[in-house]
């Protein structure tokens, strides 16, 4: 897939591949923040003396990492979605000219707040190496949950190309389902149960391979550095549903869209003809 | 390992299971970097327009994550060492007083900028997916890089820990070679080529088991996503080679700290009781 060639894209083996290929770099990213305890004095708003800075202590170090990642133009790709937009700065790359693939809205989609909240409560207890604090590790504990947070957000708003893929292929049906507001109707039809299946499969396989040092597969009770079926229960539970959430939230906003490429054909174009004439 | 507890710091068997849990965050970040090609713009010095600075996109970006992570106490904890000194800010954390277990001089023990350069010239062209540039993926490659750049910094300065370890445990043989100046006789000292051999066999294995998706293991042509003989001359060439530069370098000064204290002793401990008789 390349952002640069829309045809690539919305293909959906493209996609497909994608997804799978994130499946490795969240569970490295589990694997690497399992070194630590789960710290919750990471998570709490204004545990530690911050100055100017009103939140937690992961929240100002990842918010101070987008905002040195937006200096290189990281939440100008596509498939990148903030979690601190109001920190992001002008870039001083020269600007890339994304075909545009998503509909207007797309960067409008954001669920970064329900990951994080998901994250920090119902994620790290069940990879961390035990439930207490560790006070010389908080630095590395929150960089661990903040390449964890940036792949799970990366791959749930992946749910933005899988949705206008669908909407191009499903044509009428999608479009129906979309005017009567009809979400169990649109779940629905985005759910493929056996491909949800083999996700999870797969993860559990993963999780094994990934997890566990191949030199010592013949010892005895063998651990898994974060157990494979907690990594399953972390996609049944959440990222498979928060993918879904991101799709129906596109999809039921997709026909605005329609509206105003409708009104400008109304216009007779007079819009496109001005904006393309140079003349502003 | 726990640096609050200095006994269990020269532990040699706790430094050996560090350094093997190191391999697999070496690893993964290869694998993560092997996403993108080798894109040398990004370490091509005043390559892009960026203000107020002299230096590569890559020296950017890590200097920055290093301003940032410094005010976390990230270069206060004993395993960490710098790219960038000079861009450390003071934490705004309260301080953590490491017990010392390293001689005094062990920060100014710093081979970064060897590790950097073979890095990018090296290390880089034999991971990264193919040898041109990307331009919309210079900030993930970058990204990537510093994840890499500091698991193997780490795994790297982890020597003077080895080497501290070995001058408390080969006593006077390894105080006799000091003062001779013999660094090939310190070098054989500290060499063990059976523990070298398992290493590169057990990285050969995890190159294979984490760089494959175990449910492709039984189609044709499997290949891994960073090659695992890739992985082996990597450390064989560079990692190993520079962890024992790290600990000859280390142990060349290790009698500094004794004449030092052999001075305190014969001027009757004054200093010692002045510093903690509280007067200062």
């Amino acid at each position: 897939m390349d952002f640069m060639k829309p045809e690539t894209v919305l293909d959906l083996g493209n996609i497909r591949d994608a997804l799978v290929r994130m499946e490795d770099t969240i569970i490295f990213n589990f694997i690497e923040r399992s070194q630590f305890y789960a710290s919750p004095s990471v998570y709490k708003v204004n545990q530690f003396p911050i100055p100017n800075f009103d939140g937690s202590f992961l929240d100002w170090l990842l918010s101070q990492h987008e905002r040195i990642h937006s200096q290189v133009r990281r939440y100008d790709a596509p498939d990148e979605v903030p979690f601190f937009p109001n920190v992001l700065e002008k870039t001083f790359l020269p600007k890339i000219n994304y075909p545009s693939v998503l509909a207007s809205y797309a960067d409008e989609i954001n669920v970064n707040k329900e990951i994080l909240k998901i994250y920090t409560s119902e994620i790290v207890p069940g990879i961390a190496a035990g439930s207490g604090e560790q006070e010389d590790n908080l630095g590395s504990c929150a960089m661990a949950d903040i390449e964890c947070l940036q792949s799970l957000s990366r791959r749930i708003h992946f749910g933005r190309f899988v949705a206008e893929a669908k909407f191009i292929s499903e044509g009428d049906k999608i479009v129906d389902l979309i005017k009567k507001r009809d979400v169990e109707g649109i779940e629905a039809l985005i759910t493929n149960a056996e491909v949800e299946k083999r996700i999870l499969d797969r993860l559990l396989e993963k999780g094994r391979a990934y997890g566990t040092d191949p030199t010592l597969k013949f010892t005895q009770h063998i651990q898994s550095k974060v157990k494979p079926e907690v990594i399953v229960k972390i996609y049944k539970d959440f990222v498979i549903p928060l993918t879904k959430k991101v799709e129906v939230d596109y999809l039921l906003r997709r026909l605005e869209d329609e509206e105003d490429d409708d009104a400008t054909q109304k216009s007779g174009g007079y819009v496109d003809r001005f904006l393309s004439s140079g003349l502003y």
